[in-house]
């Protein structure tokens, strides 16, 4: 068994074995805390590992969407995982994760779906290049002294896009590129690539240079890549891009992709995010 | 009540009246139908009014995720939604439809998830301003003799990215732009953005200039309107824009746009679609 950090939070311990809608226990990490409640890559990323766990599973992930209903707590909670269809080489997933509230009573934290397909060469090709940019050495490491404690867990070179240095409301643009990969390295699966995927600060603090609080309602990640181009991937950088389209009246989203060093497209991401004034 | 052709294929009568989880009846329109199922615009839309329909729900869509699972076959089928998590100012919903199969067995053809939220006015700023087009007028409107019957209900008016008259292979760009609405005109509301979001024809046909078998695996849409954009948007155009990120090995996904004549982005929308060779 891995004993790096993610594979640590990713831990989950089958309750209902051989059945159709298998029930998992895990933990929170404190490796992987944000301000208040796990790092919603986290989140994603055990909804999809109860798939990926599931005796019944087919195929291998190609799409996820996961709602953030509520902060998860420290501690305990249940994953529940369900393919409600199998057709012949796709199949449809219904995730939830629950907890106890403070009265005992379960309550939705998470709802999940996910598609996963038994998929086949065909004719394929890139419609979005990566960017030029610096490689991953010729551009400094981030260090942020006081950062939220998932943040540790990652490497990131941003190319452009930084966190403000100043918070002086003077923001004009929303595009970040960086290169990242898990620290330390870690070979890259499908739950590394789910947590990856919301690995961008919110782009309202580029956007306006304000940090006002912020946190993602909903994330969607389509996977470009199945297990050959994760095994060539390794432990390699990624090169992660992000930017917004649209803030209005309390939300704004957020669409994203993420890249290896061969500059292959490994997942396209999208995220609606929450705002305060 | 509407006789809308749209309104008639939405109806939706309720079976569970003050219970939080809802059960609706629907028939499929023979008016919306597609080539093996009714158009997935339809389906979309059907999964949201049934939120919208519901007694306990608070606020505006904000976000709607649709996994196709299988065709709806022509007839009766059965709408179920339920708002799993109610916070202070958002909803989280979890939906799903159901048709019973040639042995009488309930299956599972649409999964969906969506959040809906209390939104209040706040600083706003628009990152993806409309590309500059001709006016409607000035764009001729498509005129397809032979289309799948959904088609007639909408008035397009290509302005570029139209679907290739030659089927050669010869392809090079996955970028469509038009203007669009439903025809006859009908004020646009959020279950009509939610059909209109999924009206592009597959990229797969445009980047390749080769007609092959596809369909809508997963769509997500982010709806950036209220209903007073709604409201100010009326019957007018909406300019659609969509294209392909990535074509690998059996899928391809693909990111759009709705803006109305103001240019004011309505929503924002993302889907996985599945490619037959």
């Amino acid at each position: 068994m891995s004993h790096h950090l993610f594979d640590v939070a990713l831990r989950l311990q089958p309750r209902t074995p051989d059945a159709a809608l298998q029930t998992y226990l895990g933990h929170t990490s404190p490796d992987y805390w944000n301000m208040v409640g796990p790092f919603g890559g986290t989140t994603a990323a055990v909804a999809l590992q109860a798939v990926l766990r599931h005796p019944q599973l087919l195929g291998e992930p190609l799409s996820l969407t996961v709602n953030y209903a509520g902060a998860l707590a420290e501690g305990a909670f249940e994953v529940q995982a369900q393919p409600v269809r199998t057709n012949r080489s796709t199949q449809h997933w219904t995730i939830s994760i629950v907890q106890n509230d403070a009265d005992g009573q379960p309550v939705v934290t998470t709802t999940a779906t996910a598609v996963t397909a038994a998929r086949r060469e065909t004719w394929s090709v890139s419609d979005t290049p990566m960017p030029p940019v610096p490689a991953p050495a010729e551009v400094e490491r981030l260090v942020i002294a006081k950062g939220v404690e998932w943040v540790k867990r990652y490497e990131m070179r941003p190319v452009r896009g930084i966190i403000p240095q100043q918070w002086d409301g003077r923001g004009d643009d929303s595009l970040s590129q960086l290169w990242l990969r898990d620290d330390p390295p870690r070979p890259l699966d499908f739950a590394s690539l789910a947590a990856l995927s919301d690995i961008f600060f919110p782009r309202v603090w580029l956007r306006r240079a304000s940090r006002v609080p912020a946190g993602t309602v909903s994330i969607t990640t389509y996977f470009h890549a199945g297990r050959s181009e994760l095994q060539a991937t390794g432990s390699g950088y990624l090169l992660g891009q992000a930017r917004a389209q649209e803030f209005r009246n309390g939300f704004f989203d957020q669409t994203a992709q993420l890249w290896n060093q061969a500059g292959r497209l490994l997942v396209s991401t999208h995220q609606i995010v929450y705002f305060k004034e």
